[in-house]
């Protein structure tokens, strides 16, 4: 992958539109009865009309092999090093459910658990306690006060919360307290580094009270934490490429990502129609859009093939409205491949489409697993994926006299 | 490719078999004639039917254009950088008589030299004289004692012959004795780092004394040395994988190098038929199996296609054998190419065929360098072949959130 530094270098503002159209997990693999994908067995005509005028290929998130998680497939789509910008599960959490993390904070998962007189684990997840009923504790605890620290303590769903710890001098290196298993007592949060003395005491100290707290609150009557992370520091987009960003996600997940990078997060319904309507009216606004698009991969993680073939009918034949904007770079591709038959994220690598009047178009007549095997834009890293948006939209000056 | 340390992060123990059946050097060119290689010239029924089902494609072993040895074409198929994990000359030639190099050794390959009345060189490999003679020799040298160092004077074949330094603080950074001409004298065997003092002195000693003890053995009056070098100390696969990985080899420097990366070498005979034995004796012990074949590359290295020809028709042959065994993953590919109109090692990118229920298969008709090339593995550098392989048993966790 080329630098970021490099790309801060030639990376110039133009007029030109790129689009870049994620359908999250889109990659699959061939059910045994018909020996196609599910990309394959969609009926897609607009695809495969841009597939005709663009250029395929298939893309690696990671490296072959390497199965990601949805931090590292996004950050490398966006050109990061996803194994040098590394996104902890805490902060993840956070983002999931659109707290605005600032910089600095420090992020854990955390679980309402119960635990027995002697303070022994017996079920982790408190019984799976009712989201109502986490929102109700969540509030109780987030009267705890520590000092030199600001505290928020967020439910998320059923047992599971997040906890942010925002304070000078914090470090995401700190043990988890979930020994994650029952018949142990919760883990100190023991630091990981000397740097992470204050955020383990913080920890420890929040831990402590809230063992007080929830004394009476059987079954849930503790906190277990883990995925202790900081906000990772990431170069924004508007700075090293120029660009002028905007996110037009569903999930707040996604949303929290796009922060991260920098990009303008738009208000959208939770449809593809909805999000199309927010492209056409930012369309003046920005110069980069990021549309994500999680149904096809919900559908694989359900294992329910015939749900995410659905899902990337209903995108194909919304499609039009998209190209009638006329973007100058469309690129349609997956963060990572979610095969309905291993129902989860996979190391396949992903199918890519980039249409734009400067590309060199390859022979590739649909869009589909198979024929972007072929396709002129090989197998590439997912973090070349930029750089070629960027250089199909005219953005990039000469590298080098 | 990507690093062990993440590898080991989300390596997990899992029941799944894992075959890595490597047919040595492969690779090949075409006949002028036929316009076919080795492989595309061999009837392979067995391999083509597991390339209509599995995946395939081409391996760099290093990097495009680098003819690889031995060493570095083996670390890099079980996933080890071959420039950053480098296996010594020395080391190479003492693993190759299956040697136990300890932690720590240094090792040096050796001819047996004739010199004149004025210590210079007449004959660098001493008329080539016998092994029986190599073997009494070494015996007499085997004597020689050097305070603080556990000697080995090893034979090999004819004039060539392996030692082995053992003690404390020992470095390979030392000099080659040879100076690969006639008509000099011996070279000292100069440290080439601070740390390689204490070694160089041993060597010297060693030299010195076999001077002597040699006077009366003309035309093997004297010792040169080259290729010193420590055994390297290679993260383990058991470690590194969690596999539990076992080497079944006829030739005892693919044992040797097994060795060193942690494989248990399971003893078998010398035959591929003898090798599939082997491998169903050991078929519970074990979750990875490496299995050698040498006589593809010994073909092609003495320029005999046909040989090489039917050394693959032999192995296709049995392999029905390997199948029934019912590998979770089955590996077929070389550690480099031999091609026969070659007489030797090359840099052309190795034929590799992927078999497993979760591979997205490409269209691959048949096992040939022309198919792999439409392979759905594309051009990948042979340090992704085990990440691939783990991925596919399903034995890789998810790299990030």
């Amino acid at each position: 992958m080329i630098d970021l530094a490099i790309l801060k270098e030639i990376a110039v503002r133009t007029p030109t539109k790129i689009v870049l159209l994620v359908l999250d997990g889109l990659g699959g693999l061939p059910l045994q009865e018909t020996g196609k994908t599910e990309l394959e067995t969609a009926r897609t005509p607009n695809l495969d009309r841009l597939a005709v005028g663009g250029i395929c290929g298939l893309s690696d998130p990671v490296s072959p092999g390497i199965t990601p998680g949805s931090g590292p497939a996004h950050l490398s789509l966006f050109g990061y090093d996803p194994v040098r910008f590394l996104v902890g599960r805490g902060v993840l959490e956070a983002l999931g459910i659109d707290f605005d993390l600032h910089q600095g904070d420090v992020a854990a998962r955390g679980n309402f658990c119960t635990t027995d007189e002697n303070g022994l684990i017996t079920d982790r997840r408190a019984g799976r306690i009712t989201t109502a009923k986490n929102i109700e504790l969540c509030r109780m605890l987030n009267q705890i006060k520590i000092a030199g620290i600001e505290l928020f303590v967020l439910p998320v769903k059923e047992h599971r919360l997040a906890v942010v710890f925002r304070g000078r001098g914090l470090s995401g290196e700190v043990q988890d307290t979930d020994p994650q298993q029952t018949g142990l007592l919760p883990r100190k949060a023991a630091p990981l580094s000397p740097d992470a003395e204050k955020m383990a005491a913080a920890a420890n100290e929040f831990l402590l009270r809230a063992r007080s707290a929830l004394m009476d609150s059987h079954p849930a009557n503790m906190v277990l934490l883990r995925g202790f992370s900081r906000r990772p520091s990431l170069p924004q987009m508007s700075e090293v490429l120029k660009l002028s960003p905007a996110a037009i996600a569903a999930y707040p997940m996604y949303r929290g990502l796009a922060r991260l990078m920098g990009m303008q997060v738009l208000d959208t319904g939770s449809t593809f129609a909805d999000e199309l309507d927010t492209l056409a009216r930012h369309w003046q606004g920005h110069d980069f859009f990021y549309v994500h698009v999680k149904q096809t991969d919900s559908a694989g993680e359900d294992g329910d093939f015939d749900r995410k073939v659905r899902a990337i009918e209903e995108v194909d034949a919304l499609l039009p409205r998209l190209i009638r904007l006329n973007p100058d770079v469309l690129i349609v591709t997956g963060d990572h491949s979610t095969p309905a038959v291993l129902k989860g994220h996979s190391w396949h690598p992903v199918p890519i489409l980039l249409h734009s009047k400067h590309c060199r178009p390859d022979k590739t007549r649909e869009f589909s697993e198979s024929a972007c095997l072929e396709g002129g834009l090989g197998r590439m890293p997912a973090t070349d994926i930029m750089p070629l948006a960027m250089a199909n939209a005219l953005k990039l000056n000469k590298f080098g006299a």
